[in-house]
């Protein structure tokens, strides 16, 4: 099977080859191959070929069965052209992969609930799946640079979304409730716009046809923003569009402690695209001490979304979650008690572990 | 001076009634006088008028000094015509009286400290002041309902914002900044919007022309609303557009312990509207025992930037901490050895102690 490897920028590089250990043992392990095809994303591309997202990173992406991305951008290129930032990739990539289905687990680790920054009786228990829209609404609308109109500098981005983009998001949401909890919560802004009013009316009627056994509510974005820091335990799946889904997920990822050891999976209709939540971390980059957590468990999700290989899956979890008991950690989550290891030394024993 | 009362739905009457003894006091220690004009806005003045936003309060309100406003909802009305939904009353009056500028002061209070959902040392210290833009942006640009385009049902909206609303708002900002920490924090997602690439610009340019002593950092909106659960205490006034400030002050709004306690203006370049930041509480309503800090704190920010009563405003503050001070709770915040006391005993309580 060929994976599309996008170390990308920053601690990108260190994570991605710690990963690929963990991956290598899997496949060993569960008799399947795997091919790897180094590319360029993100800042690294935009030196190598003035383009975040070029041409050969494109094919190979288009022609692999996954893509794991470590991770885009640093302050190097925070004065580059806004058409060829390093975020420009990572939105070019969703769009060319069809990439419209962003899944952002957060389950609370009881590694690190005690580093939430919410008291332990808030967070306890908490186990959400965000799935975010990530093809389209006011991300991919017209973008009105500012300009003059009628004598006044103006600027305007369009939220704009179809019936069938909201149908095929809303059914990875409840297709996911069905294995999980049984609970989809959109989020939307149907008080103010018609853009949410037509999701809602989508969503619902999607529920009563063909999810009945499926328990909808519908909650405000501002309402939820506030529930997330009250009560995160309330959800399930929350549902939401591609700029609601970018704020809480942010919000939601530092709910649990730490934000190291969370996976995203991107997905379409082909190739899928893999990455962990945190960013490229250009503070620590080159020290060889970044988390590579949430990077092996974005592998893990690539075996059961992309390759079919549930067992894999469900071994790099158990694989990780071992290796924490044992108390392995690097120094972002290093405490009294605890072993402190590097990036390759977690990747080794997370592989060893399987 | 003319104040144009709009109790609202839910504990909107309550509330109100509660802190028209405060202001009264106020204005009689302060030597002052108040004229009250009750009026109709959201589910009631559906009710009556089949308008959430009639005639009669719009003349009333525009021929005020300001407004003072309870809340807005409840279920009742979840089902009437999204042309005449109560919420759209508060969209109408926030437009009609040119309410540009909506501010949101979150400091945690000692006295509710305790039942943040955040561990205390993580909300200690904090007192920031969320600017956000209320007039324009994707609240007021076209909303085109679910129709069929091209074969396929499509809803959108606009994100819209023009130099002249940019500016006016940016500068409350920075003058609010002057006379607290000095900092500004300009929320937006400039990364991926148009309209947010304008507002850096505009707000960047005039802290270097006008106000260099500021202190300007920008954010975008998912780091912020990440950062405000992380470390809220690092925010000193925080600007942002319409449905960003929307989301991130009702996030903020939590950390505090409690949302009964906060106030907010809503402000022009005529009357002023003021209003707690919680919602009309429908579940409690008409048992009497609705915490009415958030609208008297109103009435206070009523009297600083609407009337230019600064010793009222700073008094009815005082009076608020000694009453919460000498252990008068709403069941809302009673506990341990506290006096419980219902709606209008808290009102007359302050009321007695300027
Ligand atoms: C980098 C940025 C364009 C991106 C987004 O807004 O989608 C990021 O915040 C994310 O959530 O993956
Ligand atoms: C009721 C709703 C339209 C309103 C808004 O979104 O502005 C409310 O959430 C607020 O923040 O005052």
């Amino acid at each position: 099977m060929k994976i599309t490897l996008l170390p990308g920028d920053g601690i990108g590089p260190e994570i991605v080859t710690a990963t690929v250990k963990v991956m290598d043992a899997a496949a060993k392990k569960f008799g399947f191959a795997l091919e790897y095809d180094h590319q360029l994303l993100g800042g690294c591309a935009i030196d190598a070929y003035n383009d975040p997202y070029p041409e050969v990173t494109q094919k190979s992406a288009n022609a692999a069965d996954a893509v794991l991305l470590g991770a885009v951008g640093g302050p190097k290129w925070d004065n580059v052209d806004p058409s060829i930032r390093p975020e420009k990739g990572l939105l070019r990539i969703r769009k060319d992969l069809g990439l419209y289905c962003n899944l952002r687990p957060m389950k609370v680790s009881r590694f690190t609930a005690h580093l939430s920054p919410l008291k332990p009786e808030r967070v306890e228990n908490t186990d959400l799946l965000i799935v975010r829209e990530l093809t389209g609404g006011i991300y991919f609308g017209t973008h009105n640079e500012a300009a003059m109109v009628d004598g006044v500098e103006t600027a305007s981005d369009v939220d704009l979304y179809t019936r069938p983009e909201v149908e095929r998001i809303a059914r990875k949401a409840f297709e996911a409730a069905k294995v999980r909890r049984g609970k989809v919560t959109s989020v939307d802004k149907a008080n103010v716009l018609a853009e949410s009013r037509m999701w809602r009316k989508i969503v619902t009627e999607m529920q009563a046809k063909e999810y009945p056994e499926i328990e909808l509510n519908h909650l405000y974005v501002d309402n939820c923003a506030m529930q997330l820091v009250l009560n995160p335990g309330q959800f399930d799946v929350v549902l939401t569009n591609n700029i609601f889904g970018d704020i809480l997920s942010d919000e939601a990822s530092v709910l649990g402690g730490s934000i190291g050891l969370l996976p995203s999976a991107s997905l379409g209709d082909g190739t899928g695209l893999y990455e962990p939540i945190h960013g490229s971390a250009p503070d620590i980059a080159g020290q060889g001490i970044a988390n590579p957590t949430g990077t092996i468990l974005s592998a893990a999700m690539l075996f059961r979304y992309s390759l079919d290989q549930q067992a894999a899956a469900d071994a790099v979890e158990a694989a990780v979650e071992k290796v924490y008991e044992d108390g392995y950690r690097t120094p972002d989550l290093f405490g009294e008690g605890m072993t402190k290891v590097n990036t390759q030394e977690m990747g080794d024993l997370v592989a060893k572990a399987l």
